[in-house]
């Protein structure tokens, strides 16, 4: 697809919503992704099912992480445990941006404090030519059975998320054999061997996107690509080893269907990574979230979804300090439409749960009828 | 020092040269900390004298990391071989952040692979009281004696930086107990009580600015302030529990002394620490630097320093990459006098010493005359 012709792609905004009236079509969060104004601010928060929830841990004492990715039944109840308990307006399939590593050809563990490994690692053009293309509905139908269990036993009014990682971020877990703080076999590869860099990112992205694209026609309404380890990288860096490989995937991503692009550290790749794609794009708390949408803006030309950000440490602050730094966001916010309150990174283990559902209440609370006021004005 | 006082203080570039002209006082790297025009740019290394290098793992096989810091024959060693091994246009002596927290009360303990670890950590009010004043003479005597042996050993025309950590990363390691990923402590302590977080970093910045004007006394030429963690903060929370105590540190260092501030992660905080103080801000390898210049310029009406920023993983690709890597920064810093070359991050474990060496040796054919060309423009 040429650069003009996805210009010419309709935005978000300009899409009809689908002819048969699914319940969650005119629901705030997916009115949100397509930049139309909603009655009150929809919020769903990064992690929401996860070790600070009793419920959640309880599970896990019986049932390894891996396995419970693979239980369908499981993985639909953990799902709709926690957007009912903390009242979110979106749901998202729990599940791991690690599972195509297994059919990619990896074997991947996952240790509870040290994360997870993935072996053998990836570190030259040989080993790039030994991966595997994924046949997404043999090796990951365990999700898209989740995601169909998740979607009949959801509220039918509150949308299902998907999600996947981005290429670099699933490289550099391939070729550090897990989670990295330098990333310097990852950018070893990339600066000493740009062509098996290119063939790697190719490869993660035509796969990732079949996963995508399954997870879509098994039932989830929208999706976000986590890039969460791009921010290790300076715009140069970005824009020549990663930005045509999130192009390629997101590209290759059902049409109609929104796109959440999201990673850690990007306050420097925000214009960039607005060019890769995704419909909204997701800030971490490392911006103010009024000077990037603005920046954002500028850069696009074009209107543009946010998604953040409030730094999640905040939810081990008083109630009163929560809701003074909820409020701080929707006031940056301001009453435009396509914001979507979240967290700006994952809900950090130890989180008392009662503060996140009171973040939930605050954000429905403050923003209930504001942008109602503004689009009056 | 009100505001007017501060603006009112003479910049690095209207300082006049020491009387007493010390080899050191026109060498490149001291010129640039003025903003004065040099022949070839000046270069160093941050952890020039680290694990990459054989020499130091020698030692360190022999001898434990505090003992080498508090060994003044050793450190001193540790400074100069790295120093002239390079070929670089500074020494930086060798030390550590935490060699104040043992003063301040805190057990460290260094594991090789784990990071230090600080006991007990500090989590609350009452531990703030708790807190010694630190007589940086006595406790830090070490330090002091081996910049006095490093200083005698060195080639005069070198200039010896010294350093610490600013108020906010040694305030994170003394909390959390050690490194950290989310900093949750730290921000807790932040956000539930800022009057003992005020305590706290007031009482470091003035036991940091005794220990930094102990080394100047000592004899180190300039001083770098490294508030390595303060990227995990946003620019609202830097300005408004950093920034003041950063500002009141660099405040009290001796008149007259070249301070480069530097922190890993600060896209998006640079004017605020700009404002905090320093004549050079360090950058990290996420910012394009000629972006990241201009930015610090529009936003302090005033010329400012810089020093970086190449990514370090860069020293893992091929000599003539690397060469192209660095020709990139220099075109980027041009011809504006005020650039030290280093990289935007420590040299990493592992790092091929001679890719390191070819780094020095490109910086400075590259530079050599260029500075003197955009002059006569």
């Amino acid at each position: 697809m040429t650069r003009e012709e996805r210009n010419r792609r309709p935005s978000p905004a300009a899409t009809s919503p689908p002819e048969q009236t699914e319940p969650w079509v005119n629901s705030r969060f997916m009115k949100a992704c397509r930049l139309e104004p909603t009655d009150t601010k929809p919020v769903w928060l990064m992690r929401q099912a996860g070790r600070y929830m009793k419920e959640y841990r309880d599970l896990r004492a019986r049932v390894p992480f891996l396995e419970l990715c693979k239980s369908p039944h499981l993985a639909a109840e953990v799902t709709v445990t926690a957007a009912e308990r903390l009242g979110v307006d979106a749901a998202i399939m729990f599940a791991d941006l690690l599972l195509i590593a297994e059919p990619l050809g990896f074997e991947v563990e996952y240790d509870q404090s040290e994360g997870p490994s993935v072996r053998p690692a990836l570190r030259d053009a040989a080993d790039v030519k030994r991966l595997r293309e994924v046949n997404a509905q043999e090796s990951l139908g365990y999700l898209f059975d989740a995601i169909r269990l998740t979607r009949a036993e959801l509220n039918p009014k509150l949308p299902l998320l998907g999600f996947a990682g981005a290429p670099f971020t699933l490289a550099s877990y391939l070729i550090e054999g897990g989670g990295s703080r330098h990333y310097r076999h990852t950018k070893s590869l990339m600066y000493r061997d740009p062509g098996a860099w290119r063939a790697l990112m190719e490869h993660l992205a035509r796969n990732v996107a079949n996963s995508v694209n399954g997870q879509i026609a098994a039932g989830v309404q929208a999706v976000q690509i986590f890039d969460t380890w791009v921010g290790c990288l300076n715009p140069a860096d970005y824009r020549e080893f990663v930005l045509p490989f999130t192009r390629l995937l997101i590209e290759r991503i059902t049409p109609g269907v929104p796109v959440i692009h999201f990673g850690m550290g990007t306050g420097m790749l925000l214009e960039a990574m607005r060019e890769a794609g995704g419909h909204i794009l997701g800030l971490d708390f490392h911006v103010e979230l009024d000077e990037a949408w603005a920046r954002l803006e500028r850069a696009a030309g074009t209107r543009v979804g946010i998604q953040g950000n409030l730094d999640p440490a905040v939810l081990f602050a008083d109630l009163s300090y929560i809701r003074e730094r909820a409020r701080k966001i929707l006031d940056q916010a301001g009453g435009r439409p396509g914001h979507i309150f979240n967290l700006g990174h994952g809900i950090l283990p130890d989180t008392p749960v009662d503060h996140v559902v009171a973040l939930v209440d605050y954000v429905h609370e403050l923003s209930h009828g504001a942008h109602a006021a503004s689009r009056e004005k």
